[in-house]
């Protein structure tokens, strides 16, 4: 306590106002105070009469009357002047000073504050009446003014002196109810429901040689007819009439009080202030609380946007609860806190879900009892608007990639899994998942490593004379099991060591493994329809391609010709396509043959116009145009906008350019096979038991596939509130594994990027309440109904045929590389490779780089580079199969910076690995220092989330 | 006088700071103080060894050293507590004040500071040897260390204390020469020359019990060895040992009296004070002056971005100037300058460049006398890289420009004009208007207008057999000599009476021009390249176009054939094209005859690659990436970048399409007509007299066209500094008028788009000096060097033609629309379109809309959309060619405008009229308020450069 005390002496002499604060704030309060709205109204002579016209108003940050615009300026912090504060305090010590008044009208009000001032012998009684008159006229509220009148006031000229009100001379212009006016108030939205209203007029008169002062608190917050913009009840009042000439101070002490009302702290001191020392120990405390900017390095003309996040009143309020008085030297030395915070980052914390258990399934247990309640809630708050746009998207999404893998997969197995296959697999396994996994946002999907596993063991089968169904049905149950045997020991929980550093590797490698693809389908378009590049419009005559006819061999100098089928010659051969003269063993004669016009060029046209208005529109919400709510729209639609525009624009041309093309019946790709796959019977015994083997690799795949996805899904950012399942997501991906294998169907897992996708689209934001607050993201919308409606969508494809069939390929391409390059954004590593091409005063205010030096966060970069590039060289290899496991390398890489990198450092970049974290915490205890530490995280609120059981509710 | 005393005597009752301030500040002082370098070391232990660290600097705002990160914070404005500038006075009212202190060493200097401090009994004798030690400990700077030695770090464990200092037990640790780290420091460039170094030295230590203050002022600046960073000279030494356990306390104080030396009167304070009292002083004014943010609105942890200007110090410090005194009041009541200002917008001044002189020629002759002094400057001016940029850039705007002109005029004269004409005509107008204008920035080009002025007379020649090669020179002649007496009686003074309103009505109808016409030529590719929709890629072999053989009538159902040649027969009709085959008089046959297959996609995705990559790249400039230097690089050359970016992507591509062709050999594009007109022997004699009436149409379009670009290129947002020369200008204009009418060349005029991307290639900004302050926009390079060399560029293109003819077309296309799309930005009118589109929260704070109602702006708005929608009407018309004439009818609309719009609204909106004007000010002389209204304009500095006569220098 010396410190402050020793601060607050040195510039007023009266005892430490913390101390009269700590009294009144730390009483029982069993009711928080209510809200505060302030007005402020200022004096105004409008032509002979007078009245008070609204000025300014609070609800957290100031609006400011534009009086020449006649409108309402943006929402700002109110910078106000140290002048201003002093001067407001004298005020206070001088006026009136009237705490729980009865008061039910404000003549009465007015009357009470006259006398009392009155015998305080601060005015003269003959001034009663005057001072009466004015603080009783009309109030005039700014209220927006419909555009349409604007035409109405064509040809009135310049001054606004034709306006004409009605004379009122009666003492009291004042109603006592409230008029339509300030019913009709679509303000009222932006206010709390309980929030009250504190009244500001300041004005000067000629009648006064002194200024007259009132701060009035009423026992009961009375609605004061037309005092206030808005129909809400007024509970204080300050009131400051003083002689001409200085109206320009009085607006600025009226500002200050204003701004003091709306200070959570100073509004609750006002709320149980006891006397008027109470409210100047308010003042103080709040003068030693003020940030003061230079007045040589800031224009004070500049209204200052409302900050994304202002320190939370609870904090400031802690300070005088008595039990953390320990504390309070070390933080509130530093006034406003400019000091060097000694945080550290937000700790790495996976919750409860991955603790080891040691009982027999108590993982999945646990699992089923922390989803159990969710479950009707993960139906009802699935109707949002908001999830239409989702399903729309990852729809898309999923049917590009059911027919990318479909098609293949259908290369790969000769078709014993195909587009159809690809199609119901996708449905059904999403469908089931979606509906009972811990965690519905995740999305499953076929995925490359499966891929490659299932066409070595078609290659396998077939060289050894194996039969390819059974042998993988019974891989896929073996798999199953050996999922099961994960589950029932809470296996998952090694997930725990599995870092940021590990995360975004294998989030970005799939990201990028993504863009390459789409770029990769891109370019396959130049090649599949070439462009005849020596084209010369006007040799268009030269350019031809003809099949040359059987019975005009002289015509041409191409020699071979049909000769397989006796039909061949009955054929009119110039009617005859191109696949069919090829198909009767003809050949192409012309300079044109080999090239496709347009095609290609259209396809790049579609496909980077996709990807781009995309862009632009997400993009959109941050731009000025439009209202809130429909830019949201518009950026939430995007994809679905961006993909109709183009489709929209392909029909247009007309062009032949490929399309989507679903199945449209219902049964197997292969004719000889059906939709089960019996167990017994081609293969030998031992195979049933030998499958044991590669179901070990599914397995592996399969496990470290699905649960990184899951920590990617689950990671903190996202701020998930109903937990998520590990081990029972797991358990159904057992489950799909066995039933896919049985119908023959491809085997999935969970897809990252489709995964990110998804949860970027279901996004909340908080609506912002008081003007200026910033939107806060308040998490994801978490239920089941979206992927359940996606996947239902999926099967129904084949019905859809008819209006799929119109959307060209490199429109979706165009889709997948926004996916990919969307997931990427928003990855620290990501943020980081950026740095490398910023010159370090240009770079962006990171946490981390605050703490970390800049050439370790490098060279923390380069090594993830170095491990994503082995990663993918890898992937290009045959190792491809071992891909997932090759993951567990990441994590034996990042094991090893501990040698590198201090604990500081990887605190900050990356997390630290449990046993360290653990080892780093016992310190901080052993030192004393854990609650401090703890305070001074960044992020309070989100750690207290997760620690207060959101995530595990039981 | 009396309200700023008020309101300090109710905080502190000591007798007014400002009365002291105004003593010493208004002292004669011939030599304005030096700009204060400020460093703040902090004393840490480093080991077992002590040593000051920098932990922030200061030139104008804050740098902090980021203690993890090991290097520099961003700059920012520094915020301080009250705390802190509360206990800093009380450091000043107890410690040691040393002022003008004779002393050479650090050592002296402390040994004098420690002796004063025990003379006054603050602190005991035998603290003297423990102070010394202390305060000559090493100091370290913070610099940076090279990204290479980050790899030397790998193998290096987490702490630092490996590092090994040597030992260094001496008494004085300091070197007295500046060491080499210092010399080298490229900090240094970022410090004005002149500047001193105050520094601020902050620490605890153990032995104390009380703090140990000293301010010292040196009497001369010296070099005091290895305390600073910089090898800047010390005046100022601020030193505060405590106690241990406050450090933080401590460092929040050095921040504050460092904040205070680099403010600009406090500084001016420091030099000047005579005592303690006289900085106690200062620093009150200083408190006087501050902004203070609520801490409940505002996170003490953001660090705030130096605003883009701040308030200048003159206007502070006039304050205190005795002779403003009277003004006083007014303006610093507000303390901070919180309160509404009653701002003015700046007014409409053309300068005398358009004064009436009333005297023959007397615009002319003040034009030459302004011009000439300037002459050298413009050409050695003109040698900077930007130039190049700038000459590219325009260079194929205008050659873009003479082949779009040359082919219109030569199909709409029978080719007595043609492309040859339009280049030479370019050359030869550009290079002269260049060379002796009054603004050699102004671009002449082929307009619209005169294009049609020259159909028409083309037509009418034709129609009544009159020669029109001759009837044209009389028109041109007639034409200039009109010109002439526009020039000598001063006419380009009604220019005058152009507002705002006219002005960017015209510009950005001529922006829409430049935009429709590119897209329309865009769109005309597609005419002209036709897309076969209907192309099946499998039905190859049935697309083709053939001439039917003559002989083999058979083969096809196409009948026509060539019977025209006796030759034809001979031909081998397949190896004809298509323009052979039609002149012999073929018919097509085929599908695919009408198509041109990938041209127009193929242009298309160059026209609007170039756009948006120019647009990309010009936005660079405003990205993090690269250092500031390479961006402007980038965003200077973005055009160029674009255009070679898509030559060279058309070359890959190896598509035909069209190219620019420049003409190669020089001579007419007519043969019949040779490079002179002859005056005389075609027409009858009557004639040469009658042209006078056509040439007056001419006289005035040109005069109007000529002007009003003038005046856009003019404008006072460019801060031209040496003026303009309308009379000048049209001199030469009339000159060139006459030469290229003799010569049978096309008739040039200023051309608003080019001219403006002229300027806006041009602009120069101010290289930041202190870190973060913000580059302002300085001006333009005004010089004649780069208009022509485009011009003379223009000239020789003729011979560049082989390298010319790799640019296809519509890459050209793209930066026209870069052009028309550019030169909208920044115009007002534009910006108020856009707020239709915005809800009235989200608009951006132009002063405008703080100052007139919303719907009076659109209202406005409306007018000026309505007005150019006429105009876009009528140009669509053969009204077109009175065009230029129609500006005079939006100067009558905005006559009109008086009546319906305020002249407050005009002044923000628009600009007064001339005689409203006066009126204006006279008004306000009556009131005497002119002085105010004059120092509250928002551009002063502006304003003053007009005025001072840099415009005008003679």
């Amino acid at each position: 306590m010396k410190e402050r005390h020793s601060l607050i002496l040195s510039f007023h002499e009266v005892s430490p106002a913390a101390e009269r604060l700590r009294y009144i704030l730390s009483e029982e309060d069993d009711m928080p105070t209510p809200t505060l709205f302030t007005e402020m109204d200022t004096l105004q002579r409008e032509g002979d009469e007078l009245e008070w016209k609204e000025s300014a108003r609070w609800v957290k940050f100031e609006e400011k009357v534009e009086e020449g615009g006649e409108r309402w300026s943006k929402p700002h912090v109110s910078t106000l002047s140290l002048h201003s504060l002093f001067e407001l305090r004298t005020c206070l010590q001088t006026g009136t000073v009237l705490l729980d008044l009865e008061g039910y009208s404000l003549p009465q009000i007015v009357e009470y504050a006259v006398d009392c001032n009155i015998e305080e012998g601060m005015i003269s009684p003959d001034l009663r009446e005057k001072i009466s008159f004015v603080l009783l006229r009309k109030h005039r509220h700014q209220t927006k003014k419909p555009i349409h009148r604007s035409l109405a006031d064509i040809g009135k000229s310049s001054s606004s002196t034709s306006e004409c009100h009605a004379q009122s001379r009666s003492m009291n212009d004042i109603a006592d109810t409230p008029s339509t006016d300030q019913l009709k108030n679509k303000f009222m939205k932006k206010i709390p429901r309980d929030a009250e209203a504190s009244n500001v007029l300041v004005g000067e008169v000629d009648f006064l040689n002194k200024p007259f002062v009132a701060f009035v608190r009423l026992a009961q917050a009375t609605t004061l007819g037309g005092l206030t913009e808005v129909p809400v009840p007024t509970r204080f009042l300050f009131i400051l009439l003083g002689p001409q000439g200085k109206a320009k101070s009085y607006n600025e002490i009226g500002r200050a009080i204003a701004t003091l009302m709306v200070d959570d702290l100073f509004s609750d001191v006002a709320y149980k202030a006891r006397d008027r020392e109470d409210l100047i120990a308010g003042i103080d405390e709040f003068l030693d609380e003020v940030i003061v900017l230079p007045p040589g390095e800031w224009d004070p003309k500049i209204r200052i946007e409302p900050p994304k996040k202002v320190p939370s009143a609870d904090k400031r309020k802690s300070v005088f609860s008595l039990n953390e008085l320990g504390q309070m030297n070390g933080t509130a030395g530093g006034g406003g806190g400019l000091a060097e915070d000694e945080e550290m980052p937000v700790q790495h914390e996976l919750g409860e879900e991955l603790a080891f258990t040691g009982r027999f399934c108590g993982g999945l247990y646990l699992d089923i009892k922390r989803k159990l309640p969710w479950l009707p809630s993960d139906f009802y708050e699935g109707f949002h608007i908001q999830s239409i746009s989702a399903v729309l998207f990852i729809y898309l999404g999923c049917i590009t990639n059911a027919i990318t893998f479909g098609g293949l997969l259908g290369d790969a197995t000769d078709n014993y899994q195909g587009v159809m296959e690809s199609f119901l697999g996708t449905a059904l396994a999403g469908s089931v998942f979606c509906l009972f996994s811990g965690q519905p946002l995740i999305i499953l999907s076929s995925t490359g490593p499966i891929l490659i596993f299932e066409k070595l063991l078609f290659e396998f089968s077939k060289n050894n004379a194996i039969d390819y169904m059974e042998l993988r049905l019974w891989i896929g149950i073996h798999s199953c099991l050996q999922c099961f045997v994960l589950v029932a020991t809470d296996a998952s929980y090694i997930i725990k060591y599995m870092t940021r550093f590990t995360e975004e590797g294998f989030s970005s490698l799939i990201s990028f493994i993504f863009i390459s693809d789409a770029i990769k389908k891109m370019v396959g378009a130049f090649k599949y329809y070439p462009i005849n590049t020596d084209f010369k419009p006007d040799y268009v005559t030269t350019y031809k391609c003809e099949f040359p006819m059987p019975d005009n061999s002289s015509s041409v100098s191409g020699v071979s010709a049909c000769f397989h089928s006796l039909n061949v010659t009955a054929l009119d051969w110039s009617q005859l396509s191109k696949k069919e003269c090829l198909k009767y063993g003809g050949s192409l004669v012309g300079k044109s043959c080999k090239y496709v016009p347009d095609l290609a060029l259209m396809s790049f046209i579609l496909f980077f116009g996709t990807y781009s208005m995309t862009v632009s529109l997400k993009k959109f919400k941050f731009s000025r145009y439009f209202p809130t709510k429909l830019r949201k729209l518009i950026s939430d639609f995007s994809i679905f906008m961006s993909i109709m525009t183009f489709v929209g624009l392909d029909m247009l041309m007309g062009l032949k350019t490929p399309k989507l093309i679903v199945p449209t019946e219902f049964k197997p790709t292969r004719p000889d096979r059906g939709w089960l796959v019996m167990p017994f019977g081609k293969n030998p015994w031992w195979m049933y038991l030998a499958s044991f083997v590669p179901a070990l690799l599914v397995t592996i795949l399969i496990f470290m596939d699905q649960q990184i996805s899951a920590v990617i899904v689950n990671r903190k950012e996202n701020k998930l509130k109903k937990g998520c399942g590990y081990h029972l997501d797991l358990f159904w991906v057992g489950v799909l594994m066995a039933t896919c294998s049985f119908m023959g169907l491809p085997w999935y897992v969970a897809a990252t990027v489709i995964s990110i996708a998804h949860i970027d689209s279901l996004k909340m934001e908080s609506e912002s309440s008081a003007p200026g607050e910033q939107p806060q993201f308040l998490g994801v919308r978490e239920q089941r109904v979206t992927g359940i409606l996606v996947f239902v969508l999926t099967g129904v494809s084949i019905f859809l045929a008819p209006v799929l069939k119109f959307i060209p390929m490199p429109v979706l391409y165009g889709v997948f590389l926004y996916m990919g390059v969307a997931s990427l954004s928003g990855i620290q590593f990501w943020d980081r490779i950026k740095l490398y091409m910023m010159p370090s005063k240009h770079q962006p205010d990171f946490s981390y780089l605050r703490h970390v030096p800049l050439r370790r966060v490098h060279l923390f970069t380069l090594i993830q580079i170095t491990c994503l590039a082995v990663l993918w060289i890898l992937k290009s290899t045959f190792l491809a199969i071992i891909f997932p496991v090759m993951i567990l390398g990441l994590m034996v890489v990042r094991k090893m910076l501990d040698m590198v990198f201090s604990q500081h450092d990887l605190a900050w970049l990356d997390d630290l690995l449990p046993e360290k974290e653990k080892k780093k915490k016992d310190d901080a205890k052993k030192k004393g220092k854990e609650k401090e530490k703890k305070k001074a995280k960044p992020d309070d609120s989100e750690e207290e989330v997760r620690n207060s059981g959101f995530c595990c509710p039981l």
